[in-house]
């Protein structure tokens, strides 16, 4: 319960107290990273937050089946078709492995505040204003990223996502306790715009000097499954000449796609790898590596993955091994809302800028009016423990969240 | 129980009889490789079957409180310091994940079978014979290779051993059920030598058309830890100049250990990997590779590694991360006693081979008079599925192995 963070105090003092209520849920002690996966411990405790947030400011709390919750200012009901439709806010509260206290948790707190600041200065919805948390963001438990909106926006097949397995085997049907309901035209038709405040994944605001900036577009990406098939040996035994080694392949293959990646200036990643049988004195059988690929053009990428394509298909042939590259996902570019992203820059005279991360905003852009806003991340780093946000920037993303949603959606 | 095949039949269809006993125990029906981790409920089971055999035998079975078996042809008491000692053979039944049939059963199954030649052709012995089961021969379940033979010949300290964890955290002590006996000098004391036979590891007596071999000696061997730290990050937000990513460094070292072993005449394997956090959209905090390294001679292993750590090094000043080598486990040369080995090739007309696979044998060869025999492999593939041995060598290694024991053991 909030009931101390909803009224007084200044609101940098209002952010930590709130902040610090979540800081320890999911925490590992020996990273000092987070382990937030999609309906483990943790994250449910960070939904019954969220439960007790709205409830603590009387929002009526909705679901729409996918395993997402959203808490209402104003009546949901309102926002039918021939109004202007809701605005919805909001974040996603999972996180990778050992990933950041911001990236997802501080878009869903800045949007209570947000509420909280709009209240406090007498201000009303003129249409509703929703906060959103999604789930699966990071795709860090079931593989697939963004898969609450996902399905909430119609882009997944619920039966494929019912069937996504953890590392476990646990589908994500039984750990959302259903088969997941998909595509929600009634509620994606009521809304009227998405704005999503996110921790920056890079150093561009840090660099100019800005609290908080404004997303102009989502670079395509893609993930690639790159399996590497040699033949299991004796590590000892085996003359060098004899092997086929698919630890070679997949060494030249890693150090290839940093290359390629640098003279395209885009952003190319093996940042996990699978070994059988993963034994010291083994040559392995296979290994198995995953690429992330992003740039920003789309033909940019095409070109970086065929050139690595070419040039592991020939160390292959020289290390007598196989190789087969399968796409797991490939997401096309997201420019956002043109006229949204000018007039929320112009409002909080904030810069423009890209960003290379996915963003459950990237898949609502694709229905409704999206915008997203960034609050500065000193250390630019993201993923990772080291992942850091001032409090003043945070209360500062705050006020912009609630100038935006005044701008929007208040009289 | 073994009845049927102690007795009857030509000796191939007896040693096959044998083998298809063993052969579904451990066998994982997806690779065709074996999974007989020590102490696992397969490897249990073949050391059930190993009481069955000796007790079929009217062998008596003793252990040495390290979890190594011994069944004895003739008393064991009878082999004390005034006598030449008691002969012994064997192997180990523990697997590498996924492994042959062959490697480690095939000595303890010839040794049986060599015994009943020597029965059936009336003769007796003239000093005790000992058939061993070594523990732990591969290091598959706790790490570190020859722990069995290691113990009992008083080469590990039994606390180390006794705190030996598997991946799930279990201690060889608790998979032991006690706290390792360690070196038995009054058990070492009592042996006048040790003949292990085992499957060839390579190609060379293919190569030459024969059989059977007699090893020379143990190329010395090592294995390292390779720890590459960097700093986690997005995947895809992070500007490739920003990263400190080091699976870059992984990967060069992989290339480099490869190169390095071949300008050598050497051989060298990084067969093992592990990621933090290994996510696909994160950039490693830190990547563990394993380097299984092995030579004719110990300097130019010496030389291979100092050349790799400065390769390597170089490479994590580039890439902006730190390498840290830990020596895991060095492993001197073993020269097989000479004259036992020289005697054997004689009596069996073999060809003698050096290996580079470390074996229990070259453990015991700093104790007592040791020596190796080789049956052709004519896949050259071991620790694999691919591992094969023809049932007719098998026989001739198992007639080889009654004449060596006849020859130092019987009257």
């Amino acid at each position: 319960m909030l009931s101390h963070s909803v009224e007084e105090g200044p609101l940098v003092n209002r952010f930590r107290a709130c902040w610090d209520e979540l800081a320890p849920v999911g925490r590992d002690a020996g990273s000092g990273g987070y382990l937030r996966y999609a309906f483990t411990p943790p994250e449910l405790r960070l939904r019954d937050w969220f439960r007790d947030q709205a409830a603590a400011r009387g929002m009526a709390l909705t679901e729409d089946g996918n395993g997402n919750l959203f808490a209402w200012w104003g009546d949901p009901g309102t926002g039918d078709a021939g109004s202007d439709g809701a605005i919805l806010t909001g974040s996603h509260f999972d996180s990778v492995p050992h990933g950041g206290a911001y990236d997802g948790p501080l878009g869903i707190v800045s949007a209570f505040l947000a509420i909280d600041e709009l209240r406090a200065a007498g201000m009303a919805p003129a249409r509703p204003v929703g906060v959103a948390a999604f789930v699966e963001e990071e795709g860090g438990r079931f593989g697939v990223p963004c898969l609450g909106s996902r399905l909430f926006a119609g882009a997944i097949d619920p039966d494929r996502a019912a069937a996504l397995t953890d590392a476990a085997g646990t589908t994500f049907a039984a750990a959302l306790g259903r088969r997941p309901a998909g595509a929600r035209p009634d509620l994606l038709g009521n809304l009227g715009g998405y704005v999503e405040l996110h921790v920056e994944q890079g150093r561009a605001l840090a660099e100019v000097g800005a609290p908080v900036g404004v997303a102009s577009a989502i670079w395509p990406h893609g993930r690639w499954r790159l399996e590497f098939t040699g033949e299991a040996n004796h590590a000892g035994t085996t003359r060098m000449a004899d092997r086929r080694d698919p630890m070679l392949t997949y060494a030249f293959t890693v150090l290839a796609a940093n290359k390629e990646a640098r003279l395209r200036g885009a952003h190319a990643t093996v940042g996990r790898v699978r070994v059988e049988p993963n034994a010291t004195n083994a040559i392995p059988s296979r290994v198995t590596g995953w690429l992330d690929a992003r740039a920003a053009e789309p033909e940019t990428l095409t070109e970086l993955v065929a050139a690595l394509r070419t040039k592991a298909a020939e160390r292959a042939r020289r290390d007598g091994t196989e190789l087969v590259v399968v796409e797991e996902s490939a997401t096309p570019p997201v420019a956002f809302d043109t006229d949204l992203g000018a007039r929320l820059a112009r409002l909080l005279a904030a810069p423009a800028l890209p960003t290379a991360a996915g963003h459950d905003a990237g898949v609502l852009a694709g229905h409704v009016p999206t915008a997203m806003l960034f609050v500065r991340n000193p250390t630019g780093v993201s993923h990772s423990p080291a992942e850091a946000a001032g409090d003043a920037d945070c209360a500062a993303g705050v006020r912009a969240l609630a100038e935006v949603l005044a701008e929007l959606a208040c009289r």
